[in-house]
C-alpha cells in the first residue's frame, strides 16, 4: 500500500488540474499570448506541482517512513535517506 | 508579435512533453507507484516547467523589453517592472 | 540532545563560511562591484544556506522523528507534521 | 556607476541584517537549539537573500540593461544574456 493511499483521489484530481493548466499553457503559446501572461500561468502550474510534491512527501513521512521505523527498522535508514534525497531534488528543481 | 515568436515551435513541443509528464504522474498515482518514484517525476516535471519559464523570460527581455527601450521608451519602465515581478513570482513558486 | 549532534562542528564551520560569504557581499556592494558579479555570489550564498537546511532536515528525520516514532510515538504525529511544515517553508523561501 | 547606485544604502543595511541572521544561526546551533527552530531561521535568511537578489536584478534591468540598449546597443545582447543566466542561477540555487 502506498503512503498516499488516503489522499489518492485528491491527488488524482489535483494532477488532472495541473495537466489542464499545462494544456492551457500550450494553447496560450499557440495563440501568441503575451509572454508575461504565459509566465504567470507557468508560475501557477509550478506552484500546483510543488504543492502535490509536498502532499506526497508528507504522506511518505507519515506512512512509509513511519512504518519502516515502527517495524523495528532494518529498512528505516534507507527510507529516511530516500526522503532526504527526494527533498534535495525538489529544492533544486 | 510575441517575444517568443522565434522559439514558438520549440516551446509548444516542450509544453506537450510536460503535459505528457503530468499525465504520466496521474497514471503513476493511479497505479499506486511508490511515493519516492512519483516524487522523482514531480521534480523532473517541475524542472521542465522552470526551464520553459527561463526561455520565456529570456525571450521577453531580448525582444519585448528591448524594443520598448529602443523605441524611446515611454513603455520601458512598465516592461522592466513587469519582468521583475514575473521573476519574483517564479522564484517564489 | 539535538538531531544534528554528530554534525554540529561541521554545521558550525559551514555557517561561519556563509557568514563570511554574506560579509563579502556587503563589501562587494560597498565597493560598487558589478551587479551580475554580486548576484553570482548571492546565488552561491543561497545555495550554501539551502545545503545547511538539507543537512539539518536529514538530521531531524534521522534522529528526532525517528526516535519519536521508535519510542512508541505519542509525539510522532507532531514531529512528522513539523518536518513537513519546515520542508514547505524551505521550498517557498 | 552600478545599477544599484540609488539603492546602495538600503542594500548594505539589508546585507548587514542577513549577516546578523547567519551569525544568529551559528549561535543557535552552538547552543543546541531544536532543529526545527534553526530551520525556520534558515528559511528566513534564505528569503532575505532572495529578496536582495530580486532588488539587484531589478536594478540591473532598470539601469545596466536599459542603458546598454538605449546607447544603441552593441553591448545589449550581452547584457540581456547575462541577466538571463543570473536568473537561471537564482532559480536553481
Amino acid at each position: 500500500m502506498t503512503g498516499y493511499h488516503d489522499d489518492k483521489d485528491q491527488l488524482l484530481r489535483r494532477l488532472r488540474r495541473v495537466e489542464g493548466q499545462v494544456r492551457g499553457l500550450h494553447r496560450m503559446v499557440d495563440e501568441d499570448t503575451y509572454c508575461i501572461d504565459v509566465l504567470t500561468q507557468v508560475s501557477a502550474a509550478t506552484k500546483a506541482l510543488q504543492s502535490v510534491a509536498l502532499s506526497l512527501l508528507d504522506a511518505h513521512l507519515s506512512h512509509c517512513v513511519r512504518s519502516a521505523i515502527a517495524d523495528g527498522g532494518s529498512e528505516a535508514d534507507g527510507k529516511v535517506a530516500e526522503a532526504s534525497q527526494a527533498i534535495a531534488r525538489l529544492m533544486r528543481a
